[in-house]
């Protein structure tokens, strides 16, 4: 008898890159990555303290030294952080595609995105390719074109339970045999890890003939009331690879929901708007593929992140009672539907997919937010906005969601201000004010003259002028003030920001008080809407762990001007993360994953909606915002401590 | 204490009438049934000698006594005859449709039907209709419009985990709110009691305002290369209200099915075949939808019936390699469409339904038929024969089946024949000769004077000219007979039927060497089949316990004369039953019951299918074969007996 000496080699396997590396054990996981060629992120050059480079383990034993980067839940899960792991025996390992994107892509949109994006799902893209090679018929194996597939499905790729589109049993005979009995299909799975009673099973929906698998894209598409934002998407290799937006086509017909709605009650509207945007999807598509040279015919899917409207919109649905009380969503999960028949310009077999809606005016966008931000992976209470002019908020955590809508109004984007103007060039993005002189200091978007006020100017602006004591916590100017800046305009007292000589247009651009009071209004309504509904659920704002800001406006806010003026509740600064266009994000991330499609549908499910239009508390709560920051000086103690010292110095 | 006294009245409850009615223990269930104005049929008058009162016992205890009508199977399903129970305790019977059928529809096609027709199964069309009155949505429960649908289905129906078509969701909100929230929802629900691992569920094809339950209908079509032939069901009542017939419209382009096939390669060849055979079935629709008064709007989908190629062309499918060695179809399974894709007049939501196919030349017709048969729920060896241009074969029971189809020729269509006509007014049907003088006694079809003769009247002939000695066991005529019947032709030798002046035509009819070598090669062919094909499983042809002829041809033959000329297999004639349109009778059925719908699907799997066309076995067989009744008299040693007795005599 010999004693077992130890191993000398372990192998380790990464997916879904499908490369195996042997190595010592007690090799360094990421060292052995890179000498695979494996590439994953790592940010802090592999010294623990990013959690980048989180990967999942999904055979073997590794030896890891824990950080406050790994929560409990994800070691349980089996993820670890690469760089601070040692292989002890034969490894598999999943790379997820958060922790190989190219950072190029994913940075645009998303400041402090390790904390906040979705983790722990595996590379597994709903839509798949399988390549089958099947023996050609014989009278002694004379199954039928569709059996002998399906065989060779069962062999080769280990599906079985398979169901069929008539689209692929249509063309099966001649693909077949066109490919000399080698092809590629692509089948959807719905449900990787089918759940105790899930029914679902995979869904040949195309095929092709010979080896296609190389070609394999598909689309994620934000369709917001204003911008139509698309990526086109590498499935095989989890990347991002063009990116487009433009302007909804419906914007002629009506600024927000509620005109579109209206407008589809005209004959023939629905049919028009449906067209619109169907439109812009086909000019943002025909972008993508110009700068990708990828061809139509090879992408597979669109996931589709709407709100409720825009989303029935699109699909063609009814959406007279969306706003109509009691604001009744035609269904919160709309089956796939080929894309080729809404007039989206892909092959007849690509479908499109929309994210579950959970109300009239919390819809699958604000789901595939809270998906792409991970607020349903983590026990940490989460705040979660996305600010326009429907502000949408989400309270909860992996546990249990709250949610709710509340109508900000234009004043965010602009509107109803009277120098309000969309981000763009020219536009006072931020502002300050000597406190003696009471002179402005301004710096516009593109560092050009000033045109006018965006959103986060208007934020910017009102803060600064509250924090000089130019306006009080009424919003009113103190018209004592020594500058003449402060004046009587043609809508009451205002404070220019920039004489006619040094603007775009030639006059002078002004904040007046009925700008502020329409900011008020909104700002009020946003604050009012996560008082209410953290009060619905027992807690208070200033307890959440984290505050997700989401949203391309909510990107460009400065948190601590907003909070400044009671927009967002007063938390600690470093509890604030940005996430950008969330909405793309889950759409890109669920086109990567199965587990977090099928996660998108139980969000939807486990989301509670509160009714914040005709809730008396809401009123109240509103009424009482109106003010800055807030009557209530306790919900915004350190402002309003701040405030007092003003108060008494002048 | 008290002791428990005997229960004194049970109660019984009859489905799917949803009756009730209380008895005293121990009452006859057959006039329990009477009594609660259930109508059971029993043509024996309850007696328990005809078997036809069979109910299945859902729950509670009868005491039954046992006759050899009731199979031990049956028995262990539940299956009683109601004229031989008493009731014991409270229980709940389903009367199956064979039960309760109105007679006079079914037996127009079905000989001895009590003995050949599927049993067992419960009255359960897969298509449901359920109504579900719903509480309006309020500012509490504004769940979206299929949400609270999907609730009502569930609390009021039972139904869960149901998927939804999108054409539903399209008109949901609309439906619901003319229905003032009472809505009538289709369903299709393709297993009762799903198997282990079976992920079907429940889909939602269609709703309606209001309660439309009374009108639910459906459509059995058996589409063969000839005639098509439908029936239109009321699906509530499990009754044919109307029935038509008609012959396909694709017999302008080609008399068979590989005539067909190649029209389908010319440019556009296959779209015509469609839309030839769609406007054959839409006439029938008119024609069913006429005698009904039915709405074509209340049809909810339509079950069919075909050969392969008729499948295949009916949904638009390429049959060219249906032709082509090894003989592929595209698919043993079609996945339901909606038949008006196909050009089918009927509402948008209905679906059409074809039933599985074996092979190239078994096709959903005959499953179709074995269903209908109840083949497959019998120990019983089974013979299954469905003579005509193709005549295909099964053999086996509810353990396994075998089939084979072998190419006859048009010879039992009266093809090749020289007088050969179609089964119609003028058409020889029997024909007996008289022994001495040699003369024959004739009866048409009609009683009319002779125009030809059709399939059924050349076996007679045949067989009575070889009991005469007319004709020798090679078909070759006796040419020393002292009768001017027996002449030289322009084809040879012939008889004359009928002199000119009894005929329609003006002419002799008569009959020639060359139309019996015609008919030898047909009936060679089909012998030769179930030579072959028993052969391969390991029996013999005499070792059958039943033997089912089915097909509108089948129905008219004599087996006597068909045994006499080698055709059919020498059984005893009590072995031997007529089911007419067997294929119309399954299409039926399964539109009646899940439970046979999923026994098509797995009877389509369990038939193997033998390939006879290169088969060197099946060659040698049907050389074997061409001679009257066969060269090897141990295949027939009765009618051989006889026939060498006559040798002895002449």
């Amino acid at each position: 008898m010999t004693k077992d000496s130890p191993k000398k080699k372990v192998k380790i396997h990464f997916n879904p890159d499908n490369v195996d590396i042997v190595v010592k054990p007690g090799e360094n996981l990421l060292q052995a990555a890179i000498a695979a060629g494996v590439h994953i992120y790592a940010s802090c050059g592999g010294v623990g303290t990013c959690g980048t480079c989180k990967v999942l383990l999904e055979k073997g034993q590794v030896e890891t030294t824990r950080t406050d980067k790994l929560s409990d839940e994800e070691y349980e899960q089996g993820i670890r952080q690469a760089c601070q792991s040692r292989v002890i025996t034969d490894s598999t390992v999943y790379v997820p595609v958060e922790s190989r994107l190219e950072r190029a892509v994913l940075s645009r949109e998303q400041k402090g995105i390790s904390e906040v994006v979705a983790t722990g799902w595996r590379f597994r893209p709903p839509l798949n390719k399988c390549y089958v090679e099947l023996p050609p018929p014989t009278l002694e194996d004379n199954a039928s074109d569709l059996s002998r597939l399906l065989r060779g499905l069962r062999q080769q790729c280990k599906l079985s339970n398979i169901s069929v589109d008539f689209g692929v049993v249509m063309k099966l005979a001649k693909i077949l045999r066109d490919g000399d009995w080698k092809a590629t299909v692509t089948t959807l799975v719905t449900a990787v890890k089918p759940r105790a009673g899930d029914r679902r099973r995979p869904r040949v929906l195309d095929i092709e003939a010979g080896d296609t698998r190389e070609r394999h894209y598909s689309l994620a598409l934000d369709i917001g009331t204003t911008t139509v934002c698309g990526q086109l998407l590498d499935l095989n290799r989890g990347k991002v690879i063009a990116e487009n937006l433009a302007y909804n086509g419906q914007i002629g017909y009506g600024q927000d929901v509620i005109t579109r709605i209206n407008y589809c009650q005209q004959p023939g509207g629905l049919k028009k708007l449906q067209q619109a945007v169907v439109t812009t999807i086909n000019e943002i598509i025909g972008e993508l593929l110009k700068q990708s040279q990828v061809e139509a015919e090879h992408i597979g899917h669109i996931m589709v992140a709407g709100n409720t409207t825009m989303t029935q919109i699109l699909l063609g649905l009814e959406p007279k009672y969306i706003r109509l009380a009691p604001y009744i969503p035609v269904a919160n999960y709309f089956p796939p539907v080929r894309a080729n028949s809404l007039g989206i310009n892909l092959q007849k077999q690509a479908y499109l997919f929309t994210f579950p809606t959970v109300a009239s005016y919390v819809g699958g966008d604000i789901v595939a937010g809270v998906i792409g931000a991970g607020v349903h992976q983590r026990k940490k209470l989460t705040f979660f906005m996305d600010i326009g002019t429907n502000g949408e908020i989400v309270i909860g955590n992996s546990e249990w969601m709250a949610t709710a809508s509340c109508s900000a109004g234009p004043a965010f984007e602009g509107g109803g201000i009277k120098h309000g103007i969309v981000a763009s060039d020219g536009a006072i993005e931020e502002f300050s004010i000597n406190p003696t002189t009471l002179e402005p200091e301004l710096k516009t978007i593109g560092g050009t003259k000033a045109k006018g006020i965006c959103g986060s100017g208007l934020i910017n602006i009102a803060a600064g002028l509250l924090e000089a004591g130019v306006i009080g916590q009424n919003g009113k100017f103190n018209r004592d003030l020594p500058t003449r800046r402060i004046r009587q305009g043609t809508d009451g007292y205002e404070y220019v920001l920039a004489w006619a000589p040094e603007t775009q247009t030639g006059k002078d651009i002004a904040i007046s008080e009925v700008d502020i009071d329409n900011l008020m209004r909104a700002k009020a309504a946003m604050y009012a809407g996560c008082q209410t509904l953290s009060k619905s659920v027992g807690i208070s704002c200033s307890s959440f762990d984290q505050a997700i800001i989401a949203g391309a406006f909510g990107s460009n806010i400065d948190i601590e001007k907003a909070i400044t003026i009671g927009l967002l509740p007063e938390l600690p600064l470093n509890r604030f993360i940005y996430i950008g266009n969330s909405s793309l994000l889950g759409a890109r991330l669920t086109s990567f994953s199965t587990d977090l499609l099928d996660d998108a549908r139980r969000v939807a499910q486990m989301m509670t909606n509160f009714e914040l239009s005709e809730n008396a508390d809401f009123m109240n709560n509103y009424i009482a915002a109106s003010f800055l920051p807030h009557t209530n000086t306790k919900e915004f103690p350190k402002v309003s401590k701040r405030l007092a010292k003003l108060v008494k110095k002048t």
